[in-house]
């Protein structure tokens, strides 16, 4: 590896890319219509019914423009930083002058609530001046710069204003005045990480490699003895931000906030999901720039750990809500799952920043399986209904009737006191087009089937393509040269989708059999105006078995058809999901739908208590069973229809 | 109904019943030898590496025999009560005079504790003097008086000595002071109800009946609105004994503590499982004694959705551990269920009382369920070691990694702060003989069949029986006449089981046909000494499957064997247990060990990873599977042996 950036594929400029595409569009133009303006009334109180976000009147308070107090979580700051940065991703394809005005009015008053040194923070400012970095393991102060830092540069790179990364550079400084591992600086870092990888942002943005360096010393300090989370707490006279005044029997417990050792030694995926991957991502990062081939390996032994032990069929992480953590290899319960919206946009991140260190498919697969199943599972059709929580099996009278199943929502909620996921999903799609192509020196890589534009210079080359797919419906996908100056030979690279057994090329309606390498079909050619790489793909409908030590779903199946994992909703197959059960040998037939998404139907069956006594509970008579049609509907769509029950992995008769 | 106590059969005193029986004698032996002894240790703080008691150190400060803090739950003081309890059972069949030496002691010291006025807490004494009374919902203060009361009834029938009585009288009559209907006393009730079924026994054991009517009080009183409950919360400013000082937003869930509604218009057991059946044994008593219909009604309501809709196959209760409590109808998990040992000794306690009321099989066959296969399961072959979760699936890597699960434990544990289920699975051990037979006015009932010798007087002649019994091994038991005066008929009646398919019944060898009735088989004769009734009971292994709206137990099947529930060991079946499964037409075949136990073993199947790819955690490849010896194991001795993984519900093939 070398630290030169330019060797590795590199995504896009946002502003190079614009999404046209019959499945996302649909979801592009959600974010941008619906999602943005109905989060600014979030933001202003003014939703009915939901919980306030009351940030935008903290930000005024701090500002001196209102009088009151502090409302909301210690880390409220954040909604408008992350609705800052799907502004800045979504104006830098789709300009619109009446939303970069209120845009511009909120980073002004976040410019009147920042300190004379820099420092932003308004539950500091105004719930406990004077407490500034005294509890980073609660508080997410560095947590919050973090998503003022990210907000800045999208912001920059979307409309070329730089007022609000004048002020993220203001707070970035004093926080490398603060911090750091000189004399008379704090061998510090924050509980929830999220500094780490906002810092590389702004020096990507900015060049200046202090930027740079801070984020690595953030990451090196971590995990070192002896713990300067436990020190703080020492300091601090064993008191939890939680629960003021208690002096807490319990330290901090480091392994949650990926703590309990140097990161470089880590090779299990612990603790607190989203701030892992946001780890993850930083360290990725680093590696990258700073050609680190340890941090890096550290890394692949992360992603291997999590992916290929630790991971949900939806390319969800973290198997329990408490703490909305991790918990051990192949433990992954499908009732009680936590597998938080954020955490899978969080493994995104990891997965594109592995991308531009390795092209492997693997990491597109899981970037894929995420950004279809999770992440869009996460809003609801109407933008304004969200999942945090996206739960493998629902039993909506257990959600309500049992308290270990309480976070399991059958309805997607208007709005949470801690609205991390909302503004999250936002910002993800808003910049969905980085996800979808990388250019190297002279490759251009496809991560993504994600119909779209795109332009970059390849070998010298002045070159705009079209992305067309069918995705997820329809396995035909392709890949024009719309413009390109010039001549010489580069390369198209697609990614060759795990789930697509057999995988048909064509150049201009010529079969190839490109070099398919690590997951990727590699075609160079001196490409010319007008060529035409295309893919067919296998959408046959398919079963997927997890090992045997996943103990949850021994002798259960779940069912995929292109990137998209199926489940089973009472609404389309009755109450008691547990009940029905699909043979083996069952053909699983695709039934295109009016709006040509695709349902999966298939002959199984349904036991039944016919031919059961009712006056015990448990009974001698074996369940009758008799012949039902059975439907699977794609996950990511689950409950938006009538509210009820839903599995992902059915029982199989072998 | 009437009140006379003489038409309902009763269970015989504890004196006129001695347990000899292959089986039970040595659990009686144990609780006599080793656990009265060992929680003795325990009450005086002497167990190495246990949490300590602090019981006995609590009355010597309160007696002012001893300086120091109050320590331990604000019921510590029911270790000691429960213990004597025990004791007391115990000497009733069995004295020992160095025991009854420090019991009597221990006695000696609960009344040097005693107030002027009758109070007696160790807690209020010494901790909180002055707010007697003020926080019923979380101190336990009426829940501890019948803790004494109960031991007191013990111990006068075990050794014929007042002085405990006389201390608990002194407290009831405190009580009945301070509580009641009438002007100037208050009108409420515990948050854990036990005070009424130890005040009926105290009525039953003095015949005063200011005791009962105490009893029918709180009954009565409970669910009634405004709350009690909810009143002195207000009044005591919104606080709970569980978090000083912390003004609680939510109050207390008047469910939780079956106050909801008055008791009689309740149908569905709900709240914390052991509340709930102490309070239903109490029901019981007063419709019994008070020839209350209705309330008995309300009884049979509970009953039915407890045992019909909420009840685990090994007769325990409680589905989740948050607040050891119900959840709702057909909601019973695995692999998170509570199922506390003592919840289901209360419900043994219930099904008695439902037993005294009309004499059907069904109690019984709950009492034997519950009896062999949870409160058995409670304590280690040891008596030193105790489960109070009785899990229907462990997994013990889950057990420590995943939150949810930290309650269900792979082995027993020394003792616990909160030493409920070691004490109370002594008292009931001790005082079985009070479970096996009851006699009505001409009928003997043999509801278990755990040899003994009993006397009782039948149709005015006095009796002594012989029961022999192989179970739960061998199906065959007797009742023998072993002595019997004067002439006259009487009726034996012994329960048929639900478990035994076909049972064979003799009288002095000669086969008859017994009128059956409500799961009992009456055998009315002038029965003469050296008279044999035998009966042979079906052991043939069988299989038990839950309705399909139980979705835990969806595809899933369970063995039994005779009373015993048995479940399936690592250590005999090797790890991941999910990857087993059981052919539905697999012989179950019964194999006796050495010890003349009976292990259950069939031919059933194992998955296998071995065709799979070992790269990804979700693939194409169908797991594999091989034949492999499968061998069950009575679940009540599970974790005795090496610890591992254990599975009730297996993986059933159609």
């Amino acid at each position: 590896m070398s630290n030169d950036k330019k060797i590795h594929p590199h995504p896009l400029e946002l502003s190079a890319v614009r999404i046209r595409d019959d499945y996302w569009s649909a979801y592009v133009d959600l974010i941008r219509d619906t999602v943005i303006p109905y989060q600014w009334e979030a933001l202003n109180d003014r939703i009915p019914d939901a919980e306030p976000s009351r940030a935008i009147r903290n930000f005024r308070i701090a500002a001196g423009l209102e009088e009151g107090e502090f409302e909301g979580f210690v880390f409220q700051d954040t909604d408008l930083y992350k609705w800052l940065e799907a502004v800045g991703f979504s104006l830098a394809s789709h300009p619109d002058a009446d939303l970069e005005r209120v845009a511009d009015e909120a980073i002004e008053l976040i410019g009147k609530a920042q300190s004379e040194d820099g420092y932003v923070n308004t539950y500091f400012a105004v719930a406990e001046p004077g407490k500034r970095w005294t509890n980073l393991v609660d508080c997410h102060e560095l947590y919050s710069a973090g998503h003022l830092i990210e907000a800045a540069v999208a912001y920059v790179q979307g409309t070329g204003k730089t007022k609000l990364l004048d002020i993220a550079r203001r707070f970035a400084d004093h926080i490398d005045a603060v911090f750091g591992s000189e004399p008379g600086k704090t061998r510090g870092y924050d509980g929830h990480q999220e500094i780490e990888l906002a810092l590389v942002k702004l020096y990507e943005a900015t060049g200046e490699r202090k930027y740079l360096k801070l984020a690595n010393f953030f990451i090196e300090e971590r995990g070192r003895e002896p713990h300067f989370l436990l020190e703080e707490w020492e300091r601090r006279g064993r008191t939890s931000h939680w629960a003021p005044g208690v002096v807490q029997k319990m330290p901090p417990q480091m392994a949650y906030h990926q703590a309990h050792k140097p990161v470089r030694e880590q090779d299990v995926a612990v603790g607190h999901a989203v701030r892992a991957v946001y780890m993850y991502t930083a360290m990725a990062d680093l590696a990258l720039h700073q050609g680190d081939v340890s941090l890096l390996e550290a890394c692949r032994r992360l992603w291997r750990n999590m992916v290929g032990k630790q991971m949900y069929v939806n390319g969800s992480i973290g198997s329990t809500h408490h703490g909305e953590a991790f918990t051990f290899d192949y433990d992954l319960p499908n009732d009680t799952n936590y597998s938080e919206t954020c955490a899978s946009i969080g493994l995104i991140f990891f997965a594109r920043r592995m991308l531009q260190a390795e092209p492997k498919g693997e990491y597109g697969d899981v970037m894929e399986r995420a950004l279809y199943n999770t992440v869009t599972a996460g809003i609801a059709g109407d933008g304004k209904h969200y999942f945090y929580v996206n739960p493998m099996e629902v039993w909506p009278a257990a959600s309500e009737g049992n308290p270990g199943k309480h976070h399991i929502k059958a309805l997607r909620q208007k709005w949470y006191g801690c609205a991390c996921c909302p503004p999250n999903v936002a910002r993800l799609i808003s910049s969905l087009g980085q996800y979808v192509f990388a250019a190297g020196e002279d490759t251009l890589y496809a991560h993504l089937y994600i119909g779209s534009e795109a332009s970059a210079k390849l070998n010298g080359r002045n070159v705009r393509v079209r992305l067309e797919s069918g995705l997820p419906w329809k396995g035909a996908a392709s890949l024009k040269i719309a413009e390109a100056d010039g001549a010489g030979a580069f390369t198209l690279a697609l990614r060759v989708p795990a789930w697509s057994q057999e995988s048909i090329f064509a150049v201009n309606g010529e079969r190839i059999s490109p070099e398919i390498r690590d997951g990727y079909a590699y075609v160079d050619r001196d490409w010319r105006e007008g060529d035409i790489l295309s893919v067919e793909l296998d959408m046959e409908p398919h079963r997927l078995y997890a090992p045997t030590n996943v103990r949850a779903n021994a002798g259960r199946v779940a069912l995929q058809r292109g990137p998209l994992v199926y489940c089973f909703e009472e609404v389309d197959n009755g109450a008691t999901l547990q009940s029905i059960s699909l043979p083996s040998d069952a053909a699983l037939r695709a039934a295109v739908q009016l709006d040509g998404s695709v349902l999966l139907e298939a002959d199984g069956y349904r036991m039944t208590d016919a031919d059961r006594p009712s006056s015990s509970l448990y009974g001698t008579a074996k369940p009758s069973r008799e012949p039902q049609r059975i439907v699977a509907a794609p996950y990511t769509r689950w409950g938006n229809r009538e509210p009820g029950e839903m599995l992902v992995w059915i029982r199989e008769d072998r």
